[in-house]
């Protein structure tokens, strides 16, 4: 649409490297990772998270996050984020001079033990612990802190969104730059993302800067307009929609990034996005992931030919 | 969840029978189609479009709408309807008894004449028609004018949201006892639902009463919950998504009901349905269906095994 000053921004966050392909069996050689980071970049993705400081027996995946970094720095303008799971992290992704590192804190006490081996107030005292080594050493870095299983969780069932909130503002105290929250498993649904998210909000304001939601029960782009509507403008996505839910063979890992490019542009957002070259991006990463299943709807359905912005028909 | 005098409520009304069945090649059997409407109803459905009275040489796949239509009058509590393009056809649905006969309007001047042979005045006037006939006959059967392309069209593209708005109260003005508006080509985006309806409701309040979505490129979840925030409870959606996009081979077509049921009940709304009923009916309409492509998540994803309704956590 025409971008004007007064046009609203949203960020569509490329997760795609990091989420995505931590999820899948395929290893992406590092070469087509830079390729399609130059893609992303080309095709307007500003904000993207490359990879992750976790050992590489743990993730082969994203062993070789270090150099994806390098590259992503010297691409003007990319925000570059990595995972980091723990102080060991935190320092590799400040030597390397990522310009965000996401720690994440699952609200679920027994996803939190099952998957990080801390409880989540231990994770607390990590990301305090970051904060004090980045202060040491003077790194730019800057911290996020990630609520994850902030809608439930496969193990537990229930998560209370007082121990959500409550840790939103223990991580922020605990020296965090911003904070996030996320749907890791696919249980949450628009009324309780608009609920819980008007919540943080008011407790964290802007300080709460990204939605991170999975489409495994097909609500991920309403998830995304939930949040939108409590004045969330970041959303995670992957490209393809790639990475599964390790829960459920067959369905769908993060929202896909194209389609809710497609979806914001189509409410009248200015992303900053060129939506055809993410569909070109997808068919060239598609290629790399012979056998894997991908994801998303409008790579099948195709751009409409003839739409205008639903924005401007407000005032035809 | 747990169902209080206050659980709010929502309608899932089924239209795989009409929509549905209409778009693909398959013919299903009158037995297998009551074999649908007694497991559909059996799961709790309650308002079905059982198919539409056209010429069979049109649509041979919808035949046998007045069995089928028989049939439905016959199960408790079943809001049966009709699709009826003109006077011809709402004489049948009055004869056979359908509740509710509902009258196509394409707010597109372009999709209009190209699929209906009409302008969109013209079907206001055959709908006020259709009154003067019903009011004759002292029949019961209730008209409902669904005004579609209403976010756009795939033939000249943009539609005004005031003429939409004009339409709507035209249909009313010649004797529509409700109205309702449909993204027939899968154009609308969640900002654009939210406005057109909260504009339309301001208009015309109650009686505009449902959405029509399509899911061509995956809005389909987020527009109802769009639609849903300006008032509306009756959503139209097809059991396992069938019906494609004519206009583009391979997209899904509506709303895929049992998603849709999911959604609307972990919003905490009541829908009356059996949720893994309607995944039970999905496999069986499956093997009616071999070779057609069918769409959703929830069937691949599976229920939550742990989650509890995200509207208790409020409390939790």
């Amino acid at each position: 649409m025409p971008l004007t000053t007064d046009t609203p921004r949203a960020i569509v966050r490329e997760v795609g490297l990091r989420d995505g392909l931590q999820s899948i069996a395929t290893i992406v050689s590092t070469a087509h990772k830079i390729e399609w980071l130059d893609a992303a970049h080309a095709a307007g993705q500003r904000e993207i998270e490359v990879g992750s400081f976790v050992p590489a027996r743990l993730l082969p995946q994203l062993a070789d996050t270090a150099e994806v970094l390098a590259h992503a720095l010297t691409l003007p303008g990319l925000v570059a984020s990595v995972l980091v799971p723990n102080l060991r992290g935190a320092e590799r992704a400040m030597e390397c001079g990522a310009h965000w590192m996401i720690v994440p804190l699952s609200a679920s006490h027994a996803h939190s033990l099952a998957n990080l081996r801390k409880t989540p107030d231990e994770v607390v005292a990590e990301v305090a612990r970051i904060r004090a080594a980045r202060d040491a050493a003077g790194s730019r870095t800057q911290i996020e802190g990630g609520v994850g299983t902030a809608f439930g969780c496969t193990i537990q069932g229930a998560v209370a969104e007082d121990e959500v909130l409550r840790l939103l503002q223990a991580l922020l105290d605990a020296g965090a730059d911003r904070v996030s929250l996320a749907d890791t498993v696919g249980y949450a649904d628009p009324a309780g993302v608009q609920r819980l998210f008007e919540k943080a909000r008011a407790l964290v304001g802007e300080r709460l800067a990204a939605a991170h939601f999975h489409d495994t029960r097909g609500m991920g782009l309403a998830n995304c307009y939930a949040a939108w509507q409590t004045g969330i403008t970041r959303f995670d996505a992957c490209l393809a929609g790639i990475g599964g839910c390790p829960h459920a063979p067959g369905a769908s890992g993060n929202v896909t990034t194209e389609d809710l490019a497609f979806m914001l542009e189509r409410m009248g957002l200015a992303t900053g996005l060129d939506v055809p070259a993410l569909l070109a991006l997808r068919r060239r990463v598609e290629g790399w992931l012979a056998g894997e299943t991908l994801h998303g709807t409008l790579w099948q359905a195709g751009l409409p030919q003839t739409a205008v912005p639903a924005a401007d028909l407000a005032a035809a």
